[in-house]
């Protein structure tokens, strides 16, 4: 929905936001088996905001890159609705709240091989296999798209990150061959894989995240053009507030009320429909893979800003 | 979020989706075990819209009563939620959507009892506890919360209806016992369960559904005053939007794109904020448990008018 | 399979296994719930030996009653099965290892209310309504058969523990729903319960438990004719030795490897086809609801005689 | 347990068990994605005893070469017991029937990458796993075995089977990534997979078979001198009692009593401890992969002869 809604000044809240959340001391988790997330300073905080009147606002390390990692499903979900004229991606994966973790098997098996939504890592294994169908080299291709809607030469792939998590991607493999056994992806399984995580080790900053968000604020419009169609991009915000935040959806609802995506590199993008899209970044994590000061300062920022959908 | 949105002409719109959503033949299912809902003629249909600024606007069959069912969980919801100044009923039951069926009890002993959201039959019994520790006839105080924010005497219980879908409530009368076992139930489970059952059995029409939701698009302020805080008012609709629709409440997001509860009576409660609530009836259901018809209704309404919390 | 085994002299071996077994120290655990059988003395320990010859040996608190609980599952089985001349028990209740908890209702939603097998606790509950067609009192024909094949005016319902095990059996309860939910269930719900818990709650001793099981050693013939056919006969001792044990039955197999049905009040059962039957009592309770000393006693008891079915 | 039972004369049993169970028209299925097992002619039919007496009987196709498929994971397991005098393989793969498919990867995630028991797939590929510590070819070894056992240079891998049976493992791939995921895979994933499928791949007759069995039968002493100790027999038995058929263990434990281990190329092993060990082949199957001639020919023999552990 487009509103009226004219953003407050936001420069003193970015400011104040970034005094209260930045962690003072080292709590929440690091991502098992990826060290070079794990030794990210644990008291890295940044936060950015892109509006649809073209102005960008940030405050803290909102120009340090971090690694995207699941943040990219919701760019590959756009990239991959844009060619998908034929509507032949919904065939493959559901739009459904999954209720079981982002890794998990179980309901894989007992639906068939037919993921619950694109940000599971099952689905997004899909979406991946779906945009390489046009390019073997999909993580490339998604970088590009990363780099034009951020209109920023600053995204890369961390390929020595990447090496590092493929050499810790079992459970990855394991989705993809079990994938592969329903008929469910066309590509190599572990081609498919190796383009999961290069896609998920970009590294990119707080403002350039927002900028690269920007179009799913305004109706699918983005730095350079149409990205997706206006239904398209309010379905992906749909997606977002249902689907993006692992299990812990309902309560990022609940207490957020905007659609968001959060990766374990403990970024957040936020959509504010017809407003602004915001990226945090803070690297230690909660019990369910979000940022532990990201998702605060975000309920932090609803209230001041009464910004929400609800 | 309050959006400057003007409404635009609802009379002819409403009217114009009455004659291209009232089913003409019998497709979609009725509900097992519940004979009067089976009975309720296929063609009926009828939808309200109830706005902020004090209009009721309303086409087809909106002035026929129809039992509310799981509709009636929404106001269960705010009713607990007012009193409940200690938060003690969210220690009780999550926010989070089931990915189960809204019946199921797999996900109950996973998770030890506690309810994954206070929309699956579950985590309603739960609530209707939780409102039995101020009176044990928890159904007549639900009736009358409805009738004042109905602005209507219309509302009534059918005690016939009830007794008769309480001699098939063999599987809520299993959740009941099973919230028993985990100490998630303090009153007598039968108790609980002819409570549910009978505020279950509320009969209203779609306008005064309309009505007596409309509290939820004001913020939480209804006829007679404050229902719920405006925080309580977002939050409900954030559990609305990711928990509303049995296990099709992404695919209603995805295509809706507005927090709604459905019924097995073939009902639909739906709140555009700061702007209306609507009430959509049609008997027959889909898989999933939806109205047809109503669900088509609200997609075509929806794209008409631009309403979308996306 | 009748085999020509001779037994050993048993009487030393059986006070030296009271000697080894019989708990110097409070371990393991009660049965959460059920106060009275939580009360027993930690040292009790009983073992009994009822040869098909007509020999009975016993030793340690071989004739102090105890409540026999899940021990009751297989003569409730044994009494349907003998006049179960259509078959129809075996269309509402399998013969497979369940791999779950003895009250889990997860296998039972999926497998829509046809429970796995007798043992646990939905497959004894639809055994107990297959009974109560001949009678409304299954629990006191239960106790008559029991008096009966044990030769002796002991066994009695403990009342009191059995109105005190019903306050507590929400699990139970919600079980007896569930399957009237599905249809699996002729009689109400809570009479069906109560005979269930009732039949839990006979008391007997080691030495009457032995000889009432004895007709399972002896191809079906009782101490008062024939009891099961040969065949059914074999088949109860298939059924105890894959799913007898709870989710412990494959560990019973490895380790004793025979037939046997244990019981939270801490008694075992076992067959040795064509030689014994064994009963051996010690109510600590390992973690899967097996008594502690009683099992360790059967693998000591299985080692010193050979007896084993494989 | 050593019994004293004379076995009736063999011969003309055997021969009309190939008159009455030789399919005579085409029922049952073929396993999916094995072309070459769906290819064998469906009424091919062997069956073959070898006594613990140092006989052999046979009649039917019993010296026609099948695929063992599974069969091979009773000998994996013996050739892992034999040589882990450490116990370590117990603490990698439990001993309990799962309740779930062959292939489920739930369970495994539910318990944490720990198998059920050896004869799931999971389990057998720990075991493969094991194998491999002490020789990459695991697979050549397990031929080697099998050629000692039997006594017959006849024993060999179908490698072009083998090929194109790795080419449809995604299922086996996605369990060894997983099981690698948790830990519990040393070697590398896909290595482990090619053994696995390669000793699956073992091409035997019903009379080599049941020659190669029949150490268990013989309180673990194979043809060549002790193979595993009595206990370790005792113990294979017993899970392949409780674990050997699939999901089906318990229907087969109920209608032959016996112990055995079945394979989707249509044969199965069963153990008649003292007595003789059993090989049945015949390549169709019934729904839980357990050959349907072969599975009725093994009751009619067990009633026949009396030959049941219960």
């Amino acid at each position: 929905m487009t509103t009226a809604l004219k953003a407050p000044p936001l420069d003193p809240i970015l400011d104040d936001i970034v005094r209260s959340h930045r962690p003072q001391q080292e709590t929440g988790s690091v991502p098992a088996n990826i060290p070079l997330l794990a030794a990210v300073p644990f008291d890295r905080f940044g936060i950015a905001v892109a509006t649809t009147s073209g102005e960008v606002f940030s405050s803290g390390d909102a120009d340090v890159p971090f690694s995207i990692q699941s943040i990219s499903k919701v760019f590959t979900l756009a990239m991959a609705l844009r060619g998908d004229s034929s509507g032949i991606l919904w065939s493959r994966v559901l739009r459904e709240p999954s209720g079981t973790s982002f890794n998990s098997l179980v309901q894989l098996e007992l639906e068939h091989g037919i993921p619950r939504n694109p940000f599971i890592n099952a689905g997004a294994l899909v979406v991946t296999d779906h945009l390489m169908e046009e390019t073997s080299d999909a993580a490339a291709q998604v970088l590009r798209f990363l780099t034009a809607q951020a209109a920023s030469t600053g995204p890369f792939i961390d390929e020595a990150a990447a090496a590092s998590e493929l050499a810790s991607s079992s459970r990855n493999r394991a989705l993809a061959h079990f994938l592969k056994g329903f008929g469910n992806l066309k590509q190599p399984a572990e081609s498919v894989v190796q383009n999961y995580v290069r896609q998920c080790s970009i590294m990119m900053t707080c403002v350039e995240l927002a900028k690269a968000g920007l179009f799913l604020a305004r109706d699918g419009h983005g730095s350079l053009g149409t990205v997706v169609s206006p239904s398209d991009a309010k379905r992906i915000g749909s997606i977002m507030l249902t689907c993006g935040m692992y299990d812990a959806a309902g309560e990022f609802a609940y207490r957020v009320g905007l659609p968001g995506k959060s990766g374990v590199g403990g970024g957040i993008l936020v959509i504010v429909p017809g407003v602004c899209a915001i990226c945090v970044w803070s690297p230690r994590l909660d019990a369910k893979g979000n940022s532990l000061a990201g998702t605060a300062a975000l309920a932090d920022l609803s209230d001041r800003t009464g910004w929400s959908v609800f």
